[in-house]
């Protein structure tokens, strides 16, 4: 693993929050786009030497729905960067991390994107993601 | 705000959770340390571009502790890096941004931080760090 690649927030409205960041910390708000897949809208928001992603649910069935339900607004994951996501997952089973999804996804910004399980990472939900220019 | 300078997760066992982050993840183990004001063991992990701090209570008073008994082993605080927390601090205030800390105090590492209320970050426990060297 090569370092942070992002850290994912939970929020109700990206319109909302995104003054937060835009305006009083004076991060960049790099885009935004729609991850179908997953029923989330991302901001994608420089943070210098990381990123953060602003993830509203647009739609019920949306994991982020059920995380703001139970949980309200927060972090809701790490990102980790991935140069070799097949060779990490691989490894990554090796040593008996359970993986929510044991073959690499098409995430927000087109990255291949894999999430650990929180009960093998002690509560912390990761992801490894891998970025096209890495494919 | 230059950045972001740690990730704060609360674990109930630092010597059960470091091989997660140094066998898996294969991320360096950069020193533990007690932070007695917060009732903290604190063990620094380097993330490549920015680190990982794991959090375990000394005491039941700790406020570690309580999230714990709250949320369980998770993601407890972003921190960002400063360069001139008083400064900072002055322009948070201005901009109606509530503080835990309305004067820096000394964390972990010997960093002056200041936590800002998660009320006015849309959830987000998030903590303005200095480091010795850039005071």
């Amino acid at each position: 693993m090569q370092g942070i690649d992002h850290i994912g927030i939970a929020v109700k409205s990206i319109d909302e929050a995104l003054p937060f960041y835009t305006n009083i910390l004076q991060f960049k708000h790099v885009g935004t786009e729609i991850v179908e897949s997953q029923k989330v809208k991302v901001a994608f928001i420089n943070a210098i030497n990381c990123k953060i992603e602003l993830l509203e649910p647009t739609d019920e069935k949306s994991p982020i729905h059920k995380f703001l339900q139970k949980r309200g607004e927060g972090i809701h994951h790490i990102a980790l960067t991935s140069k070799d996501i097949e060779g990490n997952i691989t490894y990554l089973k090796e040593e008996n991390i359970q993986l929510i999804d044991e073959s690499p996804r098409k995430g927000a910004g087109g990255a291949l994107v894999s999430f650990l399980h929180p009960k093998s990472c002690r509560g912390v939900l990761y992801e490894l993601c891998q970025h096209k220019e890495d494919e």
